[in-house]
């Protein structure tokens, strides 16, 4: 009867587990930081050519003082890119306490005069995210290597507070400025539900073994590319929003190519379009903006 | 010669049924409410910030007035959203009691001022279903409760009046308003029709034991989100449109994450586009339009 | 050699049929009747708004009696639904006798002073279709009963004429009137060929047996509902276009639903996109612009 | 190590061939004639309808006397049709020497005034090609059939004779006009390569076997249909693309049926659109565009 | 556990290696050269054509100077073609050393009057890549062709040297001027991961014996066909993107069929859209928009 289902469910089944209950631990909690807008636009550049220099001067100072603004808001960051390609002209992105925040800043940016000029060409919505089952791992190791035994009195104290201590730490991660690198590569992906190749169906341990090999290559470059992961199931259309920021383009290439060789990739990941911008600061927006 | 048919055809042929004969106790039976169309649009800034002031409190006040009508309907309910990301810009949702009613409305917003500035930006039929078999697992469970066992002679009409109060009970959920909450996160999606991994072709009893899993995951969260379920097999282009309506907005990542690791998801639903919207009363529409 | 070809390919070269002659008596026969066209169109609102209202009032009256006299056609009918959600705002149905006559008609719309305001979004050609195997088997179940057996003398004959009397019926559903149901549903879809599960591999056996399950489902609800199947195998991108019609849009919902989980669908059928239409009469044309 | 290649590939790496020189004898030889151009266009009707008459006029026969001069062209042809359906209104075929022809046509297109009322709906390039394989098997058996046998000292030279006098019985199919038939059915295809289901994975003699019966079918219908084969490997977005030419358009849904039936179609076709058009001579260009 | 893994992480599994560490000689190791932008645009021709001829011709001469000066620029170069079929009339190809540096031409085209009547139609980053396992190859070919053996103590050395030289040679094909043909034929491209026959999975002797095979066949074109490969992992939507260059046009056809039948291309390439263009030089630039 249960032909289809995955190894766990069948075995729960012939155990004679409660299957209408979920084992709720074959879900890898997470921990989140700033949710976060990545928002691409492309300029109607024959409107905006057709202004006056003095008018385009004027609606472009009055950009660069409200991304100004925005970049120096309390509770968050924003940045803006030079898009490459036809995929877009500008992307700005946004990090902020919650959806409704983001919403705030969509909303005030439609009410400065360069929006006139813009286009909708791209957008996605995440939450950044750090793997709970990290911090846990780190806390465990530092625990150990203090030398206190996983069955010692002590143990559990030790581990409560260490883990709290790492979860502090992720908060650098979690709320954290937009990275300050020249480039950045943004991807939206998910994890593939296949017929027969599907990661929500293999085993909690098999899945750990891959995004474990699969860090591992991350961290090979972690000198020369931050990496912000956005969470987005159920908040945008893929399960993920990746943004690699660098100051080498070449090694986005490099990173992604040999992770692709990688099983979590060559067997689970499905990718969507790719954004590569070219970070600018505030006040370089409006001689990005005339000739 | 039946190779590719599902067990349960190959069974009846084998056993010699009448296979001209559907069975129809395979089907899931549903009961009906509300009709509901989701309806976002785009707003066409420049055209709208183009305006005199008075011109745009005039129009927002209008729209403001309509869809304080709408929500005040009788039997039916409606409400506005501003939505997250450029998916759109406003979402409103609408329960009414049949398409045509629908229809109307959609006809009557097409007459305010405002819509001269919405641009058609997703939309989405259905109607709000409940599980007849949730039912009728109730009706039951409560007749065993009250001692009437089932073979006994005062069974049948026990539980046929037993299932009368449950249904009316259903009706709470199936004719209701458009929950409070300040987030909505609205998804289409379908039960995957693989060439191997398909719901339609998987025992009616296997189907069940999932389905009882996957609401179990709900019901965990079911004090902070309100799900609203509407079936659009036949009427839009998914086979469900899900509502989730809750405060906060980490709940429906954290719900739709659980559930994406549940059989019934993780091998058989296949999503269509999320939207994320903010609740805006119908005095708060002409705001939204103002810096 | 022959290790992907379906087991009737490989039974004729094993017993070593000429491969080289296609075996026509797999391909199910079909009778046509009228050619048709489901138009859908949007309403340029702003526009159409911006008119002087005795324009507007012109505008409709002209399209109404335009629609009028499409609907007396003699051989054919038209007819025009409103249609709920974005999808559109207009949808015309049109059975003709070519489709040189429905580009006569398109053609002739284009010249009425509504099409301005016409925005096009969705459109499908088909020809009505019954399946020539049904008529057969009426006609050698009435041969049957009228006590001619197979075998005698009478029987070619007998059947001939029988065939001929139920094809003459069959035109009854070949070239009839555009039902007058309050609500159509319309889409579009095709029979799956997967790799592994492939309607056009399996046998005419095995079809037949599917479709006859399928068709007795459709019988269950033949009283709320009027189905007009319309072949496009060659023009159009799916292979049928099929239109539901009936007073209570529900009916549609039930019957569809109920259609997935029997094997012709759930195993082989492929969806397009769903359009909810609501009857206009002609003279309903002019109102349903105006609020 | 070898476990996706396909048979022949391990035969080559178990039998030690050079696995670094592809086999060529398995690529199906094709001989070229005229390119081909299908070019679609939508009438941009409401800024035609507000056009002069005089203007509508003078732009129609100016078009119309454009289209004449580009089928008096002297090494290719070119005809119109009126497009059913809102796929497009208008469509182009041109037959010319070079894609630079084509490219020259398309240019001079956009400088007569008609162009300004025209948009792009759609459009296709290929060449028009035949089988190098059929001209052989045509030439062995008139060898054959001339008791010339294979082994004899004339074989060589009457068989190579007798190729050549059948590739330039070939150029009246690859050097042609358009054929004048009253209906256009076009669409574009490609073989499948799946993952199971592969026609560049299967032997050349499978491939043959397929498309002698394959073949067949359209010679079935050879009297009431004209069909032109265009490859487009390399050249547009699908492999082939495929015009077949009638008076009676029945006769397409006809024919693709039955194909769809034969292995050749059942398991490896896969279509893009079909387009229908109903063919205008150059005169009936300029009515077409007037009510 | 690792029922889906591929071979090799199985075996290392089963033998105990480190997981956790991916074995980074599995990842093909390139050389790259400029980065290109592939840029297709549509021209707005009834805009265009609405300008006085002085204003076409000084719109001309000044995108003449532009493309000019970009062909001319140093570290790169620039190129342009009238594209076939409605997918774009003009494309240019440019070649620079960052991805910066073509941003900075693409703003710059934004400031010439030409710009203002050109639509975006289709655009691909990517950068000319070499195998370095091609390199190492002719190296060790070399070294072993001059007497010196594998084992004797001078080969390091001379390998090294050896490498170096091949790598600069390579630095002829990664720095290179766009190739002069006068046509292009452009498609960007992947490898495929499909559930079960995926490039990623397989192992890199087994792809490197694919890519020799693959290779021998563009070596026997490679006279009348110069190929560009450039990589797009991170930097766009496919892995490749191709640029054929030949003056033949039916070349691109002949040499992608032969490819199609070559297992590195029948099972595991995946194709974008193609695009086919004619070189036009800076001073045709103007002749090309001019009837």
């Amino acid at each position: 009867m249960l032909a289809k289902a995955p190894t766990a469910v069948r075995e729960e089944a012939e155990s004679g587990t409660d299957m209408s209950k979920p084992s709720a631990e074959e879900v890898p909690q997470t921990l989140e930081g700033w949710y976060v807008l990545h928002d691409v636009y492309s300029i109607d550049w024959p409107a905006w050519k057709a202004l006056e220099e003095s008018d385009r001067h004027d609606i472009g100072a009055e950009a660069e003082s409200w991304l100004s603004a925005q970049a120096a808001c309390e509770k968050g960051d924003s940045a803006a890119y030079s898009v490459v390609t036809q995929k877009g002209d500008l992307m700005f992105v946004h990090y902020r306490q919650s959806p409704e925040d983001l919403n705030t800043v969509e909303l005030a940016q439609k009410h400065i005069g360069l929006h006139d000029y813009l286009r909708p060409a791209y957008s996605y919505l995440s939450v950044i995210e750090v793997s709970l089952h990290e911090a846990q791992a780190i806390a465990a190791k530092r625990i150990a290597d203090a030398g206190i035994e996983q069955g010692s009195p002590d143990y559990a104290d030790a581990f409560a507070k260490e883990l709290e201590k790492q979860k502090e730490r992720m908060n650098e991660r979690l709320f954290r400025d937009v990275p300050p690198h020249g480039y950045i590569c943004f991807y939206p992906m998910s994890k593939r539900r296949g017929e027969t190749v599907n990661w929500y169906a293999i085993s909690q341990d098999e899945r750990r073994m891959y995004m474990r090999r699969h860090g591992s290559i991350g961290h090979k470059y972690h000198k020369e590319v931050t990496q912000i992961i956005g969470g987005s199931v159920g908040l945008d259309d893929w399960e993920w929003g990746v943004s690699l920021h660098a100051d080498d383009p070449l090694v986005f290439k490099k990173l992604i190519y040999e992770m692709r060789f990688d099983p979590a990739s060559a067997l689970f990941a499905e990718f969507g379009p790719f954004y590569i911008g070219i970070r600018k600061s505030p006040d370089q927006l409006g001689s990005l903006l005339r000739p």
